[in-house]
């Protein structure tokens, strides 16, 4: 369905072509400070056009707080918001047969087997202008959780095609990697140029590869990492609803994403238990339990144990591409398909806000889950 | 929480050392052939002492029926089952100081933080007991999805440690991998041995690797793959409750699981989209469009097509070990910790049964919602 | 929270004097026919400013859809709907020291309790105006009912202070009110004038029963009636959600409403088992069983019999009048206040397409929660 | 479905004739001091036999924690508990042709209907046996509202028939009914006798009136009022779930209720808002805001005010009779049915302790909720 979350629960709508897409933000604490200005600023990094590593379509994407808040505080009532498609093409898709074809893994052929309609967006709700309501939500999570706890939530780009970041090779090892973890920021992401990759030797590569796919008509995939930091011990329900099972479900919610990993993850299976464990430390300064290392990826027992979470998120190369491709109509004739329009040669750099603004929804519902707890 | 599903919704209850461990299952379709003898294949296939791979605890893991069916039909009301806990031992994880120490890696300290209570089983919920509940709550649910569309579900051992399944190890270029897919049953993967690996060398090494760290006290982690085979097109719920965002929700909830990728997964995002996208083909003998390759994982913008679902998951070293392990305890004070009781080395052969138990809960939850679509 | 239904559901938003008030619809059936101009019909029978009965305020209150549908269609994705609110005077309230006093038995004392914030509505989303998403998204709801079921809604002022319709003094004994419940239509109530009231002679004094409370500044209460038919058998989902249960949450939630009864209600208590129980007959047209008589309301043990649902809702006289009113303000000084703005007298002719809407609501989400049990 | 609540959530399972009844309770609060002593006192009040104006079934309803307590106290895990249904006559409603008869004004009809099944016991889940779970679940409720602000939750019987406590007959002008609210208590209430009314000569009354209806094969319904004294002002959440919603939800789920009024109620809509509205005092000992008055019933808006909320609700007369009844089979033949097995004359005795249980559900939900507020 189209609501996420127990408390702090998000509500989206709309699609490439209607009139608005926006979302409705219903459990937010009152007397937060929260205005279109501070909503804004994720958006406008979500927002397409902004180099020629993806989309052309040029948007201003602006948010319009419909209700919830008077004089920059939040009521406490639903927060309602709206970004105007202004520039709806309604007919690309159409002339030329296109429309005849349903494109190869898109959600053309699923969409119309669910709903019995075709929408001339082709793949409705499974377009990337989807999540802008996700993202406007997640500006009011983050404000919550930045007053709570000063939490932090950085995502950045690791993996383009086969190019990684040199310390994301092997990071179970990489003291480098860890120290990423620490010190990443928002600031430092977007320093990195438009690909978001903090390693600048990885980011010039991975900006060749792009471009060199975007020349032949064609896509590639990649991976985003997400950090998040000073994170209150005990948040997370188990069974169903371990903070990891939250967090997987929310990223494979976001279109194009194959997967999901958190702390060690899949090479993590080959590090027997005795270096695997995560062995407990006093900290002195704050009078608590630290653990040493951390490939739990700061979550045990599906329960945040106060260090870092990281996870990484795999995005496969986008599915529509200019380049022509042989495939059949729906009526299951043969033919060969080249699609118009406005399409990322690599979704990754864009996919970086809407990591973050599906973390930023996991953890705000998990602070308040948790609220009923003491 | 401890529920699970919209329609098929499942809650259970439960951990290794309380009077029993079970669930209540609503939403369950009237007139399905429920018996307990069906209900207890799986669990008997989940149940530990199975042989050395595993944990020597004991038990025999009878389920009964509360209520919800009758001369072996289901009324369609809630079905109550519970399996007693006959070999609890509460007392194995005191004395010796070790219940001072939280387990790295485990659970006890998380819980103590969120709840406030330190239960002598020190992990809680987090407990292998706990899937118990879900393991019987599924066989409700299968018995269903076979009825409604003789859907097959079926989990197998693809990698222990760094050992992996010849065909696993570029899943994506070989057609082999594709052909197991196509035909692996539970008989076939229970034929091959404890280990649970249909690929007759490599489950050798795995049961060499997994010796080997049980001989040193230690424990290793792997990778589980799971296929689903005979899928209404149209299944899932855009756009947060995609299909493969409930399937990843439902596998990170599983104790000890580190991540999931579906399809082509992570080694996806390097293949470009001309080779990844999965071209249409007409089915001439079911009429019906299929896809001519499957680098999807049998679903798009979030709704299945009809063709397989294969997904991995990765599972962690266990944490328990015997070997000793610096750490310290609740206080702050440095020591040495070595687990007694009873652990497994490697927790992959028996979550395969609990990984079919969360794809089956999430498949009739979801044949159920696309019903209200019709 | 904001959110109603499992399946059809929907989520409100917006108060008095935000930018705008609207909602978004879920689960919706695809290929409806759904058009701006259907809905807007209940939206004015809402609407302010109908007669002097009710309160000036005076707004056009159009419905604008932003998503969902195209060429007059549903997509199966989630509608949301707007209406501005053009006339909000967000100062009117200000002034005169009557901001400083929470109004007697209104939700201003509440709402800032609850929320620690004063929003310049007071009442924050008490306001009647927070029913427009409701009717809006009960359009699509009726619309859905019709197509599938033919189904109808017809709700009826039956009380106004003390005047009743005479059908509805003893309505368990009067085979008129029967007679009324089986063929009143919308279209009969609103050609009964701004009252609501079939019943032409009790109509008469319940208009000057309003004129006299507005003349001293007053308010007076009532009591809505409301029948459904065409039900479908089966509708209903014990124990919890009870058909009665759900349509009883849905009255209760509606501004000013003090209670909800079904079928022989608070007086069928006086009725024995033996004249109370209503005997089955066969309906030889249909083919099926029906019951002779109706004092279950069209509901047995939680689940629809198929006979006409019917219900009364009681509303209690507007907490705002323009009278003086001891009380005290928030800081606990006594004194007089008389409230400004624009109030109605009598809340229960506008009550009437409220209470419609609602029962819609309750009944969509019925029929398709059915759907998955078939 | 099955479950109530949001935080504080219960799932119940079980039907007559089925191994035991039972519920699991999710989202408690540990460390709260709950054993099987403290919840079988409202059991026991709950169970049938305790006198002749009950039914004579009679089992022992003894409550078994399965889980989730630990040495008396709760870990914060789900609590199992299950009743044995010790004195199942799954045959008392066969042969003689009854079983062919759906029992008037039952659930046996609907139930067939919506699940195309017959159970032995007829009306499945509508049973009275199913309310088991839902004391049992509120036993840890109320211990938890104990502790948090010393609720008190009280109901008692003020109509049979057309038998009223006195001060309940014009009960918005009764001084002596407020009187009551203020100090009613259970023990009070069940030193009144079995029938459960504190007017000792009402009380008298009730019990001819019942008496006479047993005499002649028949049964007869009644009132229950229920109060809730010491309440934190701010529970409830707007729109949908305002407490009175939630709370009419409950009552309306309870098998055999017809309605709801919550304050002045059905009789309060005759009272002109001069009249009716509460005035704000200055509670100078605890230094805030009271209503001198409370047509409100302790709630404005939604939200809870701190003044007692209290509420009626009507119970019909018991469907099931030995009186012999004409009606119909299910084939649609006519006939004559007198019912077999145990029956209630009045239900309105047994049911007070299933209005306090549900309402102890919804106010500890609504407890944990507004904590998320905080």
């Amino acid at each position: 369905m189209s609501t996420f979350g127990t408390i702090f629960k998000v509500t989206t709508y709309g699609e490439s072509h209607c009139k608005s897409v926006g979302c409705i933000v219903d459990g937010v604490p009152s007397n937060l400070e929260v205005t279109e200005e501070k909503l804004q600023v994720q958006l406008t990094r979500r927002r397409p056009g902004q180099s020629k590593l993806t989309t052309p379509r040029n948007e201003k994407d602006r948010v319009e707080i419909q209700s919830g808040t008077e004089f920059g505080k939040t009521l406490g009532t639903p927060i309602a918001m709206i970004v105007k498609n202004e520039d709806q093409r309604p007919h690309d898709y159409k002339g030329d047969g296109m429309n005849d074809f349903p494109r190869p893994s898109h959600a053309d052929f699923t969409y119309l087997s669910k709903y019995d309609i075709k929408a001339s967006s082709g793949g409705g709700r499974s377009s990337a202008r989807e999540t802008i309501g996700r993202v406007a939500a997640a500006g009011v999570a983050e404000i919550f959780l930045k007053k709570h706890c000063n939490m932090e939530i950085v995502a950045f780009t690791s993996q383009v095609g086969s190019v990684k970041m040199s310390s994301f090779e092997n990071y179970n090892d990489s003291k480098e990697f860890q120290q990423i973890l620490n010190t990443i920021t928002r600031e430092k992401v977007d320093a990195a140029g438009p690909i978001r990759c903090p390693d600048a030797k990885a980011a010039l590569e991975m900006v060749d590869v792009i471009n060199e796919y975007r020349g032949n008509h064609d896509s590639i995939g990649g991976v985003v990492t997400c950090v998040i930091r000073n994170i209150p011990v005990g948040l997370g329900e188990p069974c169903f609803d371990k903070l990891e099972a939250l967090l997987a479900h929310a990223m494979l919610s976001i279109p194009a994403s194959k997967g999901f990993e958190i702390g060690s993850g899949f090479a993590g299976v080959a590090i027997p238990g005795s270096k695997h464990n995560d062995p407990f430390v006093y900290d002195k300064e704050n009078k608590r339990l630290r653990t040493s290392k951390n490939h739990s990826g700061g979550i045990q027992g599906g329960i945040s144990n106060g260090e870092h979470i990281y996870f990484n998120v795999p995005f496969k190369s986008a599915a529509t591409i200019s380049q022509e491709q042989e495939t059949c109509n729906y009526k299951g004739d043969e033919g060969v398909l080249a699609a118009k329009g406005r399409h990322d040669p690599c979704v990754v750099p864009r996919a970086i806000p809407i990591v973050e603004a599906m973390a930023a929804l996991v953890m705000a519902d998990a602070v308040l889950m948790q609220k009923t707890r003491q």
